[in-house]
């Protein structure tokens, strides 16, 4: 049975910044579910997500969060899964708080960080790691690269038409 | 019965930074006991410290850490007593991630961060939050306001003295 | 008697950001006093402010301030009291020079930073501080607590709602 | 037939930063491979490197760089396998600029980014993404964690022995 | 012949910080030639395009990028041709990461950084190394020095009136 | 004959964040000449400001700049006058590229920096220099700081009305 | 008569950072006296300081400070005498923590910052603002910066005999 | 005749960081002038250097600074020769003020940014410069290429043998 992708992001508010990755993992055929939890206001909650995720099939677990971002780190601590940490940007700091959070885990505890706000990153990351015992999924995934390079000949030919008729009339 | 200080650090390695803070403890006559407790190696220990904490007899917690600093913000989801925290200088970014990863909490769960390796005043703020219900502890408070002026006089002196033998002998 | 709560802002601008720092005092039942006064514009003021404090019945100092963030030191600097730390964001690098202005206090007067524009959390701080001699306002805090619980278990209904009606109808 | 980890640095002198890393996978019983290669000097290599790996029964790549450490998003673009990035500390700005250059990655290729200098951790993740589709790997993770936990036990009783012996004698 | 400059940017969007590139390449009577590519969505053609330039008569090549900005690193491993990097403001970090990511380049493979967004500057030091073999452009390059001057008394001259009107009428 | 002091901006737009500066000059009776002069693109005009300035009566030069602010430097290179460098928020890096551009200066040639867009203090720190050989300058500048007491007893009186209107009606 | 110089220091660990400050003002003729004070532990004093200084004689205040470095500023806020802020370099975060306290005051209270250390700027500063009424002293400034250009000539020739030497024997 | 490059430096003690751009620079067959010469002690040398360099036959201008690296802008100002300015790591902030103060130049004036302490890649990039009417030189350059190929299958074979020997003997 194929594992699935837990999308942990600590407010509902957070769902605009983590849309694109649900909607990507959709597109990779993966299931997912997203639920809210927050290392620091809902600890216990965090500690039982962690804790049973793997024995509901979850293959992935990850986790976005904003400022002093514990989440990923909180989860990582009680799950042997791998975490994919999502910093988001919000407050003063743009989100470089919630960088250094997550990224600078201590010897032991990992968590695989994407960039600030990388929610499609965090889907096909996820994908990639599931994608080693699903052939389809692999398939997918080079399909997905083909298609990374026609988007790149697509807006090569936009900028072609627009500079055609803009630049050089 | 007065309240303890419970100091709670990563690991014995942090051991030289905190002693500053356990001795201004003592020279404050507060009683403390120290741990080591990791909130990623070691999570259920540190949900076991926050929560039977207060219990105990602790009135504040003081947490230090390095790199993505969660032990204090963690001890705080779990407990209603002060937490303050210190970031250790430490790894790469010298104890910036940490600062972060300690003063940026999010809404509801405070940590009251310290200067980076701000052991000192770790203890100082500790007693300063204790002597509320401990009137001779405020005193010994006042007295050590009165030493931190007595020192700048000291070291005024020690200058006037360098500058007579070197600078204008 | 309960202890109030003075809180110290550099300008009546700062009303918006310092707003839910004394709404939230208010739903603990905590009583507070705030006053304009600047550690730069009116010096003689903030000492006196800071030296008459605790006689007056405060328990906690909070200050707030932007840019060269000095206030919070400077009434540290001449009270027992402890002192919160309210770094504004504000001018071109949006409050990380007010963070540090801050959080780096040398040894002997410390001041507990709280986050950037962190207002609730200096109130919730200020209730735990507070509530070492108040049994009442310690169980606001544990009610607190759980209220945050609450929140979550709500914002996660709400996610849920927005994914069934919108990502998988 | 288990996966095994392509391990890549820009120069044999990364070897003392990337050694935990090698020694970690050999603790947890992964067969890796190590090389040195570089985005810059050896474009070809790196780009037969990447694209080989798969074919090879390689499972994930850990890619070590420093300054403006390109190595692992440059394998990320020509290969589905997971990438994880190392960011190296050396030169001026001690790895902050390695780290933004391999965890900013746009949306599309995706590199997992751990701390700088996490070589150990890149190691824990490589494991925990090759231990789906092997029990026993991810037995022995389960024992790495609580191996965790007691090596915080152990230096919790070095603490205790410490402070018995020269802060309460 | 006179050579011509290729300008690669990572996506048609980045064509408004372009444009002003273009235009003071056309002003400089200089050839060029502008297309979409991207280090990592579209690897191949980015080497092909590097490979090819100097054969087509490219003497100057101008990457743009966001983010962990390789383009213009990836582009400078594969040609001998001078390779001027713009780092482009996006993303929450606002164009740090990217100028990390295309000025921090090891020993051997160098990328001539301009400011974020400093499109025009990347092609006057495009004139500049193209005016060696070619003294019309040299000249050109002088008179927009003298340009500069008299834009300087220009809005000196606005400066002034401005005042008259508004400051001390 | 009282000195008159010289402001320098790079250009006419840089006139909305110098114009408190002049205002201010104007109000502490001091006699002021605003050019536009960049470092860069007149170099040779601004050596003639720097050059000429004392002999035409300028006691202090302010100078502002944005982005690599060379202009305060490269007038303190040419004269004994003292020069106050005005760091302007433009670009990208929202003026931290200027504030050290400014206030970095090499042993030798001091810039007397103040804050981002600071362009009130440079005024009053022109007047506060000036006011050496002038006693109705430091009355006023003594006045100053009186208004600036006043003004923060009028911030408070607005704070009190607007906290016994909105907060506890 | 001639203005004096007040050098305040937080600690008579700073006097090597301030060494070539007093030695400089002493080259220059400059009658200076050094202090150590500091704004948080001995607040009152600070004031005293500033208070009296005008009437001692003093032109110009230099203060140096690391850290949360409020010292100038305080001084400043006391005083219509221009105050020259050294941030020091110490602690974690080496100055940057000090640079921005110093630099970022808000409007109404200037201080001049010089560069992270910069002691001898601080002097020629101070020196350039004495200069004002006292021929001599712009005299010596002038001479002072033809030996700058002096140095440059005897460095150029250091590097001329070393290349002659060592590169190209 | 072929062009030579000017390499200006601040200081003879930048000599260390400077050498490797020597010899590279010699290595590639490029004939070239090293003076020490500074924006701020010697404005007028650095005016005539930059004026009279495109006459002497100068093709490029390689410019080194540290702190508020105003040099290479500076001699920017004054010639159509293209500049490359290396930030030198020097002082509390590592180099990234030069870093900044070099990269970040206003439109029309640009100076191409090499790495900190990028001494190397200054050469590389000055004889990438040279090489567009150079064909001997350009091929020099294909063969650098080379070697650096050949450079990390040296590294990779010294790594591989370090293995063989210390980690799996």
């Amino acid at each position: 049975m194929a594992h699935t992708v837990l999308v942990v992001m600590g407010s509902d508010s957070d769902f605009p910044v983590l849309e694109p990755c649900l909607k990507t993992l959709t597109e990779f055929g993966i299931d997912w579910e997203a639920v809210v939890c927050s290392a620091h206001r809902s600890p216990e909650r965090a500690a039982c997500l962690a804790r049973e995720a793997e024995g509901k099939g979850v293959g992935v677990i990850i986790a976005a969060a904003g400022l002093a971002a514990h989440l990923p780190g909180v989860l990582a601590s009680m799950t042997v899964l791998p975490v994919i940490g999502i910093p988001v940007k919000s407050g003063a700091l743009d989100g470089m708080d919630a960088l250094l959070s997550i990224v600078q885990m201590p010897p032991g505890v990992p968590v695989a960080a994407v960039a600030i706000d990388g929610a499609v990153n965090a889907a096909v990351l996820a994908a990639q790691v599931l994608s080693a015992g699903d052939p389809a999924l692999r398939d997918r995934l080079r399909a997905y690269k083909e298609d990374l390079v026609r988007s790149v000949d697509l807006r090569d030919a936009r900028l072609r038409k627009k500079i055609a008729g803009e630049v050089r009339p």
